[in-house]
């Protein structure tokens, strides 16, 4: 029997499912505001969607073997204190509506439906549209694990050059081309969209320079659905003021919710998104399937899947 | 040699080429309002965006062999006067282009785009942003040809089920189901999206009537990229404002331009484009290289492709 603390909610359905075939282990759901330390001390394995584990929490759980974090990032957990933890995440879980979103903001930025919605506003009827093809383009994606692959597949189809940049630049089949990350800088100057999807660590953090969209073309864009601190403020304020490139989309910030009165609001070559690429209403539900299969991988002692490694990050 | 009359401008490139591999003709264009009886008589081809020949034109093209198209529909075309002529289209040259714009506006709705942008103007940052995956749905097609096939294509790689409608419900490769177009009533009912192409012919003029969207589920969403006259101001009224569906993103009315005192303009459950969807900087360049392989066809007495068939008007 193990004792399992959730702050996370679980539906009905999962309960019925956990209680049929995990009947033997002890579930515990306590909001994330109301954990005890006697809760924290009882816990063999915590469910939760990080975020609630502080660097002084970590002496509190004494018994923990197996930490499940129900998202993707794990950048806002103290890894290092919980090197003798067992972490598995939800990655996998986001390729799909993070694919979906993420062409959605591309159609809507060469299509340029938020002009056809402010002129459908003013009833008028703009005869010479202005709208761009995505066919042909070249996009490079920064990131090419689970949602970097599924997004390659998907632009492959639609007749886009997609070329995925990771560590050591190996191949990876959707793209038609992989580099290594240190290198971008060296092939930036073909790219007519640059995606950027990778976690938050320590090599990940300011990545991005002005230099980097220095070398872009003019009328480049960049979106931004993976980790807000890949790029300072101040180097998008730059590269947007001079108009370095021709537009930004970022879905995330280095601080969320962005304040009302952040300069970014003033930009005209920017659209932001509130940290919405990932959601989804399916959320919850393929989340709880990968606990419940490592669930069993736990009663049984086998590999569990999406495992963190606490040195990458990820 | 024969003559080639054109009330479309070809640029610099396509006139290079036409005179390098078709020198022995003889080319000739005109602005579509400066053109005189004597160009009709004298025209053996004529390249057009169709629109330019009235019913009385016709008898004035004497020696006219071949008409080529350089657009899609032909329902502005006087086609019975017009039956002992050749008619060609640019039928194909807009796939591309539609099913990037038809997946733009599916994701612009269910990811919410339009309302995220409107926060943004605002500088309100929506914690919960309803965001809807269009993974699983079920899309029903009216039109099964170029357009739809691509587009079930791209849909199926989002995890779509598609359905495909043709005249006889004969079964087409990329969807994985198709009916004939009679029985719509009898399938609609479990469609998330409807999606009409079919062009303008007597049988699909009000095809789509209110009992129709009836059937459909609450939440369900009709899209028109084909031809406005598959579905009546009235129905479209009736629909919205009893809400028996969703919403309606029309790119194709029954009177072009939409005037700015149309009803639908009062509606907030429609979006309505310019009839852009088939637009691309890529158009002319694609539509010039049928008309240049139908020539070549021409010259040496084979089939071109694209054939229009004057009876089925399409």
């Amino acid at each position: 029997m193990a004792r399992i603390l959730s702050t996370v909610k679980l539906k009905a359905g999962m309960m019925e499912e956990l209680k049929g075939k995990f009947g033997h282990h002890h579930f515990k759901y306590v909001h994330r505001k109301e954990v005890t330390d006697k809760d924290r001390n009882e816990a063999d394995i915590f469910v939760t969607y990080g975020g609630d584990i502080s660097q002084s929490d970590v002496k509190d759980f004494k018994n923990l073997k197996w930490l499940m974090v129900m998202s993707a990032g794990v950048d806002d957990l103290p890894l290092q204190e919980l090197k003798d933890v067992q972490i598995t995440n939800a990655t996998g879980i986001h390729r799909i509506q993070m694919t979906e979103y993420t062409l959605g903001l591309i159609l809507n930025h060469y299509k340029n439906f938020t002009q056809l919605k402010k002129d459908q506003e003013k009833h008028e009827w703009r005869k010479n549209a202005k709208t761009e093809e995505i066919y042909n383009k070249e996009v490079h994606i920064l990131g090419t694990g689970s949602i970097g692959s599924r997004l390659a597949e998907v632009l492959n189809i639609f007749g886009l050059k997609t070329v995925g940049y990771n560590t050591d630049g190996r191949s990876i089949p959707p793209f038609h081309k992989n580099y290594a990350i240190d290198d971008l800088i060296k092939h930036i100057k073909s790219a007519d969209i640059l995606i950027n999807i990778l976690p938050s660590t320590q090599a990940t953090r300011n990545l991005l320079t002005v230099n980097h969209f220095k070398h872009m073309k003019d009328d480049g864009i960049f979106i931004n659905i993976g980790r807000g601190d890949v790029i300072s403020d101040e180097v998008i304020l730059e590269t947007l003021k001079e108009e370095y490139i021709s537009h930004m989309i970022l879905d995330v910030f280095n601080e969320e919710p962005l304040p009302g009165d952040h300069p970014f609001y003033q930009l005209n070559n920017i659209t932001i998104t509130p940290h919405a690429s990932s959601k989804t209403d399916q959320y919850l539900e393929r989340a709880f399937q990968i606990f419940i299969d490592n669930l069993d991988a736990y009663d049984h002692n086998k590999d569990m899947i999406n495992q963190v490694e606490h040195q990458k990050g990820y």
